[in-house]
């Protein structure tokens, strides 16, 4: 064993022993080498393995930091899906959920995937809106080019480096959503019938279009801090013509979790022996609590075998539809497929968007908000811990401001969703994030917004419903 | 025949043989009651004769006007495609027209389908975009309901029954632009490798979406006067498995015609008859001429098959890409292929639009504009007729801003436009229009914007460019 990593270890205990709880400074690194003899640089390595383990965090200027930390026996269990290629329903569930409109809805939303829009630090977003009609004239109403403003697909390509990845304007291809992107990605590399292997559970927009393009979603074991299994990816790249892997490598949606980077390297590597393309979904991954943010699949990617798919939706605001893609070596045909699909997007958007991120506002916004979201996800476990019954799987998520619980017992979801509507709370079910309508024992909060009592009264009362099912199904 | 029919008779010989002119103002009513000897609703039954024929036009508390006709001889020729289904082509040519980049564009563009964006009468709607995120607050920022705002759908109600269609709000579908509900419409309606009946010349968009779904375009003969040959879809329909008929019968584009209503009542029956459904695409129908303006298919559609396809990109601006369908019996496939392909449309465009033509804004634009799109079309046929050489035939638009022009010889208009792009100049060669690259001898051209003196130097300069071409031609 490697010096730092026995360092890493002592600490490890420490925290596990409860010599350093919870939101303590961590000794100082000159204190740690008087205290156990070692170099300066191999306490910093040390540091550096606690925070990869999600440990502990670096605060600019102060030192290290104990983080919260899953009871491992708390967390959702590794997934087990079918193991064959299947038909996706479940759409009208997402129906339900994507119909709804935000000003009329009268019920509490804990499950969304919305960030926090009430941002002061989105206001220069706000203001650019009001203003750039004008400064730009008629070209701002005008059709902008078929692959997108230039002016955003530089900034893009300017976010898209801190994630390891290389790109040329030309490489970039602004969407309508993540929600083209993905779609335009998936139509590019399928024909009706197709096998596409997915995380599980896996967002529901993706299963979706597997569902409009007739494939079949082959959903792999997974793990909820580590992510897909590449042990059950090899076999089943082995047995079943898949044709694509469709995955949210980092701050996944919904489980939170982001792959360890080896584990990243290792996937692209897999795609490129048996010679399949790779949709990433990165788009939570700007909100990773990790400094610098973690790598994309894309940037292990040296064949273009990653199409790249990510928007500024839950960075920013989902209502501008403000998306992008890197297609990689589909580039001709991504274009093809992005004007059949809608032409080019709407401009004023773009320009709002471009400004934003160019002036800096972007990169403040981030900081703003995973300072916040960080906050959150503490305050919602605690809740959830306190509020719900004894069993339940809580995530760990490492970005992002999405939580997935696990139910103990037998719990339906879609039925708790139904009687809970009723009382003016929505909660989003785990069954919409699998091709077959499993994972209905689980449910997504959402932690963006502020967490108001109304919210903490909200969650308390989800739990106790939950718990008083929980008592029905005792035999008497 | 008629008695009506003898009066409409009358004024039409009186109009050929020159003595009313073009722009003069038509008897009044009582007038040629008394020259006639017949009844007040015999003459205004003969002038709705009259209009509708395209010779003269009402004028509110005016009277009727003779309007400007084309000579019948230089009309475009019954388009004669072949007589099988083929696979489209030609995304090169439009790649290279919709890439361009509206901001850095040095070219004149003679050809775009982009309507005049300098209107004074489009101010309220920048307006309206620079002060809305204020009001409607976070909401604006948010995913709209996937149908779409029920605000702008209660709207595009409103304005669907100018066109005789009667919708409930339900009915109505907000897409991200016209070319999204296109897209959407046939791939709720098709498999690979089904055929889709088209008119020809047809609009390039739309044939891009075929190529995209690997479909088979049949192109049908077509009348630059009333439309697609109806004798020859039912041939056609008799001899091919059609699954659907996608047409744009009002104003169409390129052609400019609007096909005559007891046409459209018998496509619609044809349709019925042979079980096959209607993608209507009606872009341009609220550009009509013609007021009232004419009748949707849809209008005729009595069991749902018929899925209207529109947009505000060709009556207000293009850059917002709101555009909305209302789909039939297939509303719960469309709404399921709406959500895979972008989600909800962007929220704020929605927003404006709906204010825009909730407070009357858009009806008043409307006006203003048909009285621009008709003296500009009259402008540019004349500029055409003396600046293009003899032979070449024009097509006489019933609406809208584009012109149809068919080279005489064996002019090449994509070699044409190479030509030309390298003097400044960019028209939109005819072969974007058809499966296979044919109507290379005919080009499109706007008239939407200012006719500027520029404007008019630079389709003098394509006259005279087309003119040295015919004469390269000529034996020595
Ligand atoms: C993982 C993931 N991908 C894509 C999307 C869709 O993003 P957009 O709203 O930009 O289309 C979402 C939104 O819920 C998401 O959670
Ligand atoms: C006939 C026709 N249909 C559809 C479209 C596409 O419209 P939108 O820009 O709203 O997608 C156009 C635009 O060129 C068109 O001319």
């Amino acid at each position: 064993m490697k010096r730092y990593d026995q360092v890493a270890q002592t600490l490890t205990q420490r925290i596990e022993q409860g010599q350093y709880r919870v939101g303590d400074r961590l000794p100082s690194v000159r204190t740690l080498c008087a205290e156990l003899g070692v170099s300066v640089s191999t306490v910093q390595e040390a540091y550096r393995r606690l925070e990869e383990a999600g440990l502990a965090e670096a605060r600019p200027r102060s030192g290290y930091y104990v983080l919260p930390r899953p009871t491992p026996s708390l967390l959702p269990k590794v997934s087990r899906p079918a193991q064959r290629p299947l038909d996706v329903s479940q759409w009208d569930q997402v129906l339900e959920l994507v119909a709804r409109s935000p000003d009329e809805d009268r019920l509490l939303m804990l499950g969304r995937g919305i960030p926090d829009l009430a941002a002061a630090s989105l206001r220069p977003l706000q203001r650019q809106l009001g203003t750039l009609h004008r400064h730009v004239a008629a070209h701002g109403l005008n059709y902008d080019s078929l692959q997108g403003s230039l002016a955003l697909r530089r900034q893009v390509v300017r976010l898209a480096a801190k994630s390891g990845c290389l790109l040329h304007p030309d490489d970039v291809l602004i969407t309508t959503g993540c929600q083209e992107a993905l779609s335009l990605a998936l139509r590019t590399l399928t024909e009706p019938g197709d096998v596409v292997a997915v995380d599980s559970p896996s967002f529901y927009g993706t299963m979706q279009i597997l569902k409009a393009q007739k494939l079949k979603a082959l959903e792999i074991p997974t793990d909820p801090r580590t992510g897909i299994s590449l042990e059950a990816l090899e076999l089943a790249l082995e047995q079943w013509p898949i044709k694509a892997i469709q995955i949210t490598p980092t701050c996944n949606n919904p489980l939170g979790y982001t792959m360890p980077e080896a584990r990243k390297h290792a996937l692209v590597a897999l795609a490129q022996r048996f010679d399949v393309a790779i949709v990433e979904d990165d788009i939570y991954g700007d909100l990773s609590f990790e400094a610098p943010r973690p790598r994309t699949l894309k940037s292990f990617d040296d064949d273009g075998r990653v199409l790249l798919c990510s928007a500024f939706s839950k960075t920013l605001v989902p209502g501008l539809r403000v998306g992008w893609m890197a297609p990689g070596r589909y580039r001709d045909q991504a274009l093809h497929m992005k004007y059949v699909s809608t032409g080019a997007s709407a401009t004023l958007p773009q320009l709002a968007v471009a400004e934003f991120v160019q002036h800096g506002h972007y990169e403040r916004h981030l900081r703003e908000m995973l300072r916040q979201y960080r906050r959150h996800r503490d305050i919602m476990i605690d809740w959830v811990t306190r509020y719900f019954p004894a069993g339940t799987g809580v995530s760990f998520p490492q970005g992002g401001f999405l939580l997935w619980l696990e139910l103990p017992g037998d719990i339906d979801c879609v039925r708790l969703k139904e009687q809970l509507a009723s009382e003016g709370l929505h909660i989003t079910p785990g069954s919409l994030f699998s091709a077959s309508g499993k994972f209905r024992h689980c449910l997504r909060l959402n932690y963006a917004a502020a967490m108001t009592p109304t919210v903490e009264a909200g969650i308390k009362r989800v739990g106790e419903a939950v718990a008083a099912l929980l008592e029905q199904e005792q035999p008497a």
